[in-house]
């Protein structure tokens, strides 16, 4: 049997977690599974149809970005540097509700899927409305993908009366559940303050029944939690947990504002986090508390969030911004290491991220998603450890990317977006946003 | 006469801290000199000898990085989310004293050199030991620099004995003076713990003479702060302004640790700050009160320091983390807007490196230091405002960059230095470390 890719002579990094490099590596790739990851020498599997050559390149699993809004590419940089409510009253709503609909989700998710692959994220999770657009995208684009349907008790884009909301997103079920082994669908029901407990305990429900996972966006600012407590009343977490809906299936995006008791109900159910600190930083919500939360055993991935708020998808500049900034508040260097990042962008991520055999690490037997640097760069240079990759690198220098076997960006062309189109779609769509 | 390069329908940013765009710009180009920089429609000069084409590209100043240790490149993520003193007494003092020399300080530099131009940094600041070799390295890779001679009162690579640190700066200064109108000599005395009294009124005194910059490092971490001040005496600020060295030629690097009364002191006396955001965060220093420095008027300018602390050279990452971190301490998404970074990384930092009529403004008369970044990728679209290349663009979108009129980076291809070869230099000494 032949196998269908051969990657040779490459800087192999099997487990990001794990500091441990292959000189010169070896990858073989059969469908949609590696079949091979070791070094070159011990390799004695089939010749291939295609051969890449990993001369000078860094060959590691892609990365995994848990959070977007991938149609927000339209308003990224719309509206920077502004109160919160001002930026959300006066610019986002006002932007979403005039200029989102199937074709803006469209191609606007094309776009995202474009710049995610460009910069190495193999597999994301979405939550936005119109989702089943944007599960289209990334489908068409090869991207690996969680799609959630939004959920909210305001008329939404494509849901505009709210009462309709969890039939619509029953529907978006139906619509992709067992359809594409890319695409995973799930639900997206926005927060805590938008949405009644009724609604959040319908979500929940349909999402045990169909099996999904459910997002939620669980304590973003300090604003949120005065919005929900009482006075010695419960916090976000303690309200939905009290509701029975946090387990293994909720993933909980943000919590900026968790304290200790928070985490041990995040860890007691399972319940996996998703941090965003570039996009918490630049709204000023604040900074999520990532060493308390690894250390009382809560499962945490890494997102970039929506590009309204961001405003890229560069997962590796995420990782880098995320490292820094947790040694801020102890002025401890040691915290947050860089390779614990690194694990959650990667080995943690795909986990959380639930594609069955995911764990973003280059073994035989696995979905062979992976991307390729090239090293041959002055600020990669000298490299001693993979810290390297979350200090220094940044997505720009991801050469090519492969995605469940299918190569999709090849030596720096995507081979699987039309992206002269695409960039003249959304353009197209941005000089109607500024008028 | 003709003009020697002209850049034609280009999208054009002359002055980045105001967010005006000139959609179908151009920019002419007579020796080091720009003659034009405005509307394509307005232009009647001449035909230039070169014309390069600027569809699709911005066009704007270069990027000033008034901080860094260039030879440092070789240490590059060496020892990464280290505690201070392990860092810098197991890690990197050690590999200085072993491998700083003549050599690695030109190679290193040149390495540095290319790194900064590849990601639009057109004049840079430095203070390191063996500066002729950083000096001679900046000159030969065109790039325009104020290179700054280490002071300090210990054995140092060059200068073995501390008590020739003065005669070793001030030969430094007979050897670059009025020798290359990019290079501009000056004197870096370390830090007001590592450098006696005696030792900084030196410096300052021959910086005076000389009519050249002092560069320092100040209040950089807080146990600096313990380690000058006794109790209620003064901080590292007012232990300096005692001594009569603080004035508009001074420039303290840090300040991370400065209170009200220490910036009341730096704008009383005109003396330059230079903060380094991501440094002092990985290596656990803190953050500077950059919206209080700006309130007090404190003159304040950007840098990326060396690649042992941070780790990369890169301006735009700079910008993006210095924008986003102002945000935490007060949760104000208004705090240190983005215009407001990209003035100091150009504008406020070009007047701090004291060049003649530099400003980094593209308008006649100012000297030709330009760059061109490419606008049609999808993590820079849309583009509504100046602040996507803060938020959004990073070092690698850069294409061209252009250094007192001549090119030296074309379409991504270095001019000026023999890159193959530095790679393989730096490479050669990484390995001589890591035995």
């Amino acid at each position: 049997m032949e196998a269908d890719i051969l990657i040779t002579d490459t800087l192999l990094l099997p487990d990001p977690g794990q500091d441990t490099f292959i000189p010169s590596g070896c990858v073989a790739i059969c469908g949609a599974t590696i079949t091979y990851a070791g070094p070159m020498e011990n390799y004695n599997g089939p010749r291939a149809k295609q051969t890449i050559d990993g001369r000078g390149l860094l060959t590691m699993p892609g990365l995994i970005n848990l959070h977007g809004h991938a149609p927000m590419t339209l308003f990224r940089g719309l509206a920077d540097d502004l109160e919160l409510t001002d930026w959300l009253e006066n610019h986002i709503f006002p932007a979403e509700a005039k200029h989102v609909n199937t074709e803006m989700a469209y191609w606007c998710s094309t776009l995202a899927a474009a710049e995610m692959i460009l910069s190495g994220t193999t597999t994301t999770a979405d939550g936005y409305f119109f989702e089943t657009e944007v599960a289209r995208a990334f489908a068409d684009a090869g991207l690996r993908a969680v799609a959630a349907q939004g959920i909210i008790d305001f008329p939404a884009p494509g849901v505009e009366a709210p009462e309709k909301n969890i039939a619509a997103a029953a529907a978006f079920l139906d619509r992709w559940q067992g359809k594409n082994p890319l695409i995973r669908p799930a639900l997206f029901s926005h927060s805590p303050y938008s949405c009644s407990n009724e609604t959040l305990l319908k979500a929940k429900q349909l999402a045990r029944e169909r099996g999904v996972k459910l997002f939620i966006h669980v304590a973003e600012t300090k604003h949120e939690i005065s919005m929900i407590r009482e006075p010695l009343g419960p916090t976000p977490v303690q309200h939905l947990h009290g509701l029975g809906i946090l387990d293994a299936d909720t993933i909980c995006v943000h919590c900026v504002w968790t304290d200790a008791r928070d985490m041990d109900i995040l860890s007691g159910q399972g319940s996996p986090v998703v941090i965003c600190p570039q996009s918490n930083l630049k709204l000023a919500s604040g900074m999520a508390n990532l060493p308390l939360m690894l250390e009382k055993g809560v499962r945490v991935g890494l997102g970039t969030d929506g590009c309204a708020s961001n405003n890229g998808l560069d997962m590796f500049r995420e990782m880098d911004i995320c490292a820094k900034i947790q040694k801020l508040k102890t002025l401890d260097p040691v915290a947050t290491p860089a390779n614990k990042v690194l694990d959650l962008a990667t080995t943690k991520g795909a986990l959380i991220s639930g594609f069955p055999g995911h764990s973003a690490t280059l073994a035989p037997g696995k979905p062979a998603d992976l991307i390729m640097l090239d090293l041959v760069q002055p600020h990669l240079t000298p490299l001693y450890t993979a810290d390297l990759l979350v200090y220094a690198a940044s997505g720009a220098d991801v050469r090519t990317v492969i995605i469940n076997g299918r190569i999709i960006l090849e030596q720096g062309r995507l081979l699987s977006i039309n992206i002269d189109e695409t960039l003249e779609q959304v353009r197209t769509m941005a000089c109607a946003v500024l008028q």
